[in-house]
């Protein structure tokens, strides 16, 4: 259970911040990652009486991609609504049985976004699968603290499962990856930035192209699932045509 | 779903009703019923912007018999901790199989106590079960608005288990009581009192009696688990046995 990730994005609400840390407390995790919190809020936090040992020890980031950069597995929690599905989408049951597997290997990290506004499409970009807990239609927003209890009640009841050896009771559970050693998030995200240079060298996008186009780039980095091994040799592929690129449009 | 009544017992923060009320909303319920709320609280609450149908269609009660009067089963939870156990002790998931069942053909209640002291002993003697959340022993107290979402998540995965006509998944899950209609609260509460009346008649119980002895009847009734016409005959038994009693006591 040490190996998740619970990362609340631009959070406002230091009452929401003090409640994911206490839910946490509550379910048995520990690594709370805060990215760009609003700094009175988080401070005010911290500074609450009883604040948990969680929220003491919590790590505040700059940026996604630094907070989740040692994960194999980010699930980002959205109420869908309106929102174009970019991302395969698993309800809460069937997500915990597949991040308390990958759990058993590596680090995940679940991504909750700010209390107005949820994960931004540019943040759900550095996401491999979207969680979605099954509220009615008629009122699917959550207040932030509540959808990270319900979230991790729901993980520490799969970790039991997962731990005890039995199988998961939802059928649906498969690894996302069988490969022993997922590429994590910052090898993925070294290989967005270098997929994204190499094809605006190569002008199949220009270099100021609008951040969708980005988003675009990244989301299909995570979907191709790779594994440390495949990362590693793409890398270095487009490591090498970058270079030639680069060295054409300067002798050319 | 709409047999399922939320009844927060003397609650002082306006966040944590609002909460309860948003995570009601959230996963379909709709009777939320607040016993001697904190009065500030509760208008604050209800003002607050965006605030739930669910909680401009609150009722308030002044006491706990009359807010689970229309209930046959009347569950309340608690963290346990160093208490000892009166009642049955159900986790969330086996009490939530054995609430939907009872929702099936009559009203539930589902008992939260206040902030600081969850339910007390004279309030919990008022239930038939307690339902605890698994929580890691080391934190066992959960933020009340949490407790809240958690719970109804979980039912609300149950009910959808128990519509369907499925078996409920975990096995635990009997019927309380098997009888066509349950005694309600209102009910075994009026049992309990003249059952009372009648002890004190008899000498039993001096009629000051402290209230840990009404308390242990009132429990004792409960765990009976009678149905309507158990109730009835047994309210005509104590009537004649507390008639008889006052009035050899005049002549005498």
């Amino acid at each position: 259970m040490d190996r998740l990730r619970v990362v609340l994005v631009r959070s406002r609400n230091p009452l929401n911040i003090g409640a994911a840390a206490r839910a946490m407390s509550n379910f048995g995790f520990r690594a709370l990652r805060l990215v760009t919190p609003w700094e009175p809020s988080y401070l005010d936090a911290r500074s609450a009486v009883g604040a948990a040992d969680v929220l003491l020890n919590a790590k505040v980031y700059g940026s996604i991609a630094e907070a989740v950069a040692d994960c194999t597995l980010v699930v980002g929690t959205s109420a869908i609504g309106e929102r174009e599905l970019q991302h395969p989408l698993h309800l809460l049951q069937e997500a915990a049985d597949l991040i308390c597997v990958r759990l058993t290997r590596s680090p995940v990290a679940i991504l909750f976004g700010s209390e107005k506004t949820g994960l931004t499409n540019e943040e759900l970009s550095h996401c491999h699968a979207i969680l979605r807990i099954p509220t009615v239609q008629q009122n699917i927003s959550m207040n932030l603290g509540q959808a990270v209890a319900v979230t991790l009640y729901e993980l520490s009841r799969s970790v039991a499962v997962t731990s005890t050896g039995a199988a998961p009771v939802h059928g649906a559970a498969q690894p996302v990856n069988n490969a022993e050693a997922s590429a994590d998030a910052e090898e993925l995200e070294r290989l967005t930035e270098i997929l994204f240079e190499t094809l605006a060298a190569s002008g199949y996008v220009q270099s100021q192209s609008e951040p969708s186009t980005q988003e675009k780039f990244r989301r299909m980095i995570r979907r191709l699932d790779l594994n440390h091994a495949d990362a590693e040799t793409l890398l270095g592929m487009l490591r090498k045509i970058l270079w030639k690129l680069q060295h054409e449009h300067r002798t050319g």
